[in-house]
């Protein structure tokens, strides 16, 4: 049994993650930590989570020596700030533990990124070098390999996983960006008040228009350029996305059917859907990314759809723990 | 044209105020104040509540010289907290201008109930004596004469127009306490972040139980006790009251409906449904309070259903000042 | 008093109307009507829309003597399914009724349209070809003048408003076809029972893609094609429509600002926002279109939002009417 | 394994069960069937409920041959109406299988229940007799022992968990009857088309009142009168019950406590709260029931909340099931 940590268990993928550790056959729960400020710590998980009573009774304590949980930890998953795993995880990884990162701070591997767009200096470029992005269904090798994995954005998730098979089966005409709309849920902010997150404030609207982090996330994997507008929706969970895309010349509905299908073929987390395009209500509570498609003239309207919380992040994290360790794809997760 | 001014322009009640001052052919919107520290002062009403861009263009002003406010001024609605009207509410009154207080701060005339329930103590004993409780059906002469109208709360608006008609006819069974069960939409706790108000967190649950500030309201103004839950239910706007009534003995179906009847009758914002029972949807920006019923043997459940922020607050407001003024009751309410 | 008739008065858009009639001072509510084989006919209008209980009390008619009904009216809305207005409208039109359709039966002239995306020949050509698109803020002298206007589909109406500004003043590239992803809520689908709208399985997905009838009236209306997926959103009403636009070259913010602002100067349903775009809680209950953009390098994200029921629909009806009569654009509307 | 049928797995409970099944390691899933003459007879789960796509892929049989059904199960569920199950149970049980029905057919052993109550008259007193109430907490003995199971409806089971403690701790005031108010989720109506669940009338109200089928099926179990008011909520899953108790006299809190501890100690099943009452996020998706209280004097609020279509259908069946044959209580429910 391996013992496993969850940094920032107050927060909603925190809570995924330990309901899916408890529910592992080969995991044991080690502790549940938040920052050490946290008003939250010190209080009981189900005090945080309600729907936890009863399953999980284990505090979650607040985090002041690292190196003591570290050594304590064979798997460290952090559910915190892009800073916060940033600083951390190095300690984690010094220490020997493998760890599942839900933050941005080791997805991108470029020069500058962090400056850019996330507002502070990495520090730490060779544990990013040596770093694999964890998007579950493209990167089994690095996955099964690396100490550290970068579990992707949730935005980024739902997009790549649908454009990627047309990209990679070069069938995508490079002259015109591909248009991704996508819809989330308001759990997608986290957990914390605000007026933007209020119950009577909340209403379909588009948001981080040309400036959403999620952009240059999706951008730099799939190599190309594309033009990403975010909304916030009337749902507690889940992403849609609807995303639009010229294909190059002469391309047919059997070659687009084909990218799929052997893009995910033996891959259990993404369901092509045939006639019915995907919506957020099949993917809801599940570790399932929903892909469908229709092709007319030129254009394809590509649709995915996620649970964010779960394929967007805390599922997403334990698949690629069950891919690193050997366990079946899907451990836990159903 | 009546000057009317609506302090605490910020809140939901307050952008509806200012909609009706705007659409009533008798008043003229001569200010909106907030007070003087809140964060909202000096933007439009349109960048608060994105409802009103086109329609109003004033500015939200900060309350710095309240006297020349009051001078200024014909009406005043007053969508504060209850210590704020408390404090607020005498120089208007001073200066002569008619004040309609949406908070709780003059609802009760009765020793010890703002220290109790309120935590703090009335210095304006004299104003809450010459203060009528705006409960329009039925307080229409005091609402007529009076120049402070206390508006009542949204709970009680409900509990006691369902409840009042049974109990003045002497149809109730007064050794059992009405049970009174409601459920408010989130709107009720006002414009705020906070976590019980954030989107993934309301859920249907209930609160306040045997301790919310409006049971002693409803008690003391029906003059009998209540037992009164409320409860947070996953909409915006809204409160549907579901009441069980023992009878007194031998009281008939026929004595029900005329109580009701003879209450309502010509009191344009109640509207008695007959075989249906209230539903929220029917009363959602309406001025109407929906009231249904139905009897079994002893017992009888009473249904009613109001707006929240309308006939529960700001519609009711309007309402007592059409009555005050003599128009016709529903005038810019429709 | 213009003696006011609405056929299909049992849906949402009919009872939207019914409401503007009675609050518009120079119409009068001279019949409310249903087919004649429909279930509704005979009852009350509050009977089948609580909302307007205490406020109309007409009897909702079975339609059988459609030249009676003509003779008694001076205006007909004609809130019916595209082929009962295809086959009503004449008979009103040569009584000298004037005549709003809020059915697709007269939008497009263009041919062969209605055999291809309506399944039904068109038998009026004279009529189509002497009505008016009643697309409210562009074909204002049309509608003056025109004794049949074919109020736009609420999609179109949503697109159209967003990207004409732009295409009038030259600013779009047009080898690229505008992306349309626009929501619209459950009230689109009209008042009806079906697994697709019922409570439970409502869920935002997408629907009609590349075969929706409002991509032809969008792209016919334009002048130029576009890709239109149109949404299933989890609310009951409003349309937030998000579209991507290539530029032509070198276009400057400051070129898609004056667009905008000189197409819609003085034109009081339109309302452009500034820095935050459009979401659908502002325009719900409202006339309003709401329409925002961003520009970065050579795209422009265009959004806007209305009430499909009313700018998409209903208020744009009434809208024409105030135009075609020369009273304020927006009477009865706010 | 047991060979484990699902009779009705186009419903929402029956998908729920087939979920179950597929995660219980002791079963094994061989059949899935619908009425002989419904149109989903054919399709496969999937098709019906696609959050089950990827997981089951058996086919939605008609039930033609029910005692070759039966003769191939070791267990069936009965997701059926209750005339359906009433007819069908008899053939299971004769052919040895164990069957557990989610209707009411066989949930109350009273001269001329289903006459009054159901419209229809019992064939199958034999089997009435024999079978077992399932309320799990409660009759654990009879649910080992019994070949049919009579699962109890969603609100009775919400509303006698919550009550049955201070009933057999003599703690309630037998002169006033307990008075529930309950709110249902819309899946309580079960999957299908109606303009009552129809998304955009759904709106908290209330229905059945003294009228609803779960009045005398609480009774009847309770062996005391209630008064039980159930509302229509505007959410998809989960019931909340508010019940009003008067005390005996003199009862203390204390007593209160004892009584809800000693009746629930070692039931998983049951979650008591403590300070925070119940609210349905808690338990969506769960097995679980929570309860909690506050006394005031002479009264008692008690609270409870379970998912409908689990603790009140099919995690109630499953629950049974693990009890009846040893498995622990909550295998594959969590």
């Amino acid at each position: 049994m391996l013992k496993t940590t969850i940094i920032g268990a107050s927060g909603y993928t925190g809570a995924e993650l330990a309901l899916m550790v408890h529910k592992h056959p080969e995991l044991t729960l080690s502790g549940l930590y938040v920052s050490a400020n946290s008003l939250d710590a010190g209080k009981s998980i189900a005090e945080l989570h309600g729907k936890l009573a009863g399953i999980i009774s284990h505090p979650v304590l607040p985090l002041t020596d690292v190196e003591a949980v570290a050594q304590a930890s064979d798997v460290v998953f952090l559910a915190t700030a892009h800073e916060v795993s940033h600083d951390l995880a190095p300690t984690f990884l010094a220490q020997g533990c493998q760890v599942f990162d839900l933050s941005g701070a080791f997805r991108v591997k470029k020069e500058g990124f962090y400056d850019q767009f996330y507002g502070f200096e990495h520090q730490h470029e060779a544990w990013l070098d040596n770093s694999v992005y964890g998007l579950a269904e493209w990167n089994q090798d690095g996955i099964k390999q690396c100490q550290l994995v970068a579990v992707p954005g949730c935005y980024p998730t739902a997009s790549q996983l649908a454009i990627k098979p047309l990209l990679e089966a070069g069938l995508v005409d490079g002259s015109q960006w591909p248009v991704i709309n996508a819809t989330s849920g308001v759990s997608g902010a986290g957990r914390k008040a605000s007026m933007t997150n209020s119950y009577c404030e909340v209403s379909l609207q588009p948001y981080g228009v040309f400036n959403h982090r999620h952009q240059p996330e999706i951008a730099s994997h799939l190599g190309t350029d594309v033009i990403f507008t975010p909304h916030l929706g009337n749902f507690k969970r889940g992403i849609l996305a609807t995303i639009t895309i010229k294909l190059a010349k002469d391309v047919t509905e059997q070659q687009v059917a084909e990218a799929f299908n052997s893009a995910y073929q033996g891959k259990p987390a993404v369901r092509l859907t045939a006639d019915v395009l995907p919506r957020i209500q099949n993917v809801e509570n599940t570790p399932f990314c929903d892909i469908g498609w229709k092709v007319q003239g030129e254009h394809i309207i590509v649709v995915s759809a996620i649970d964010n919380l779960l394929k967007g992040a805390s599922s997403q994290a334990m698949q690629c723990l069950n891919i690193h360790y050997g366990f079946p794809e899907l451990t836990a997760l159903i």
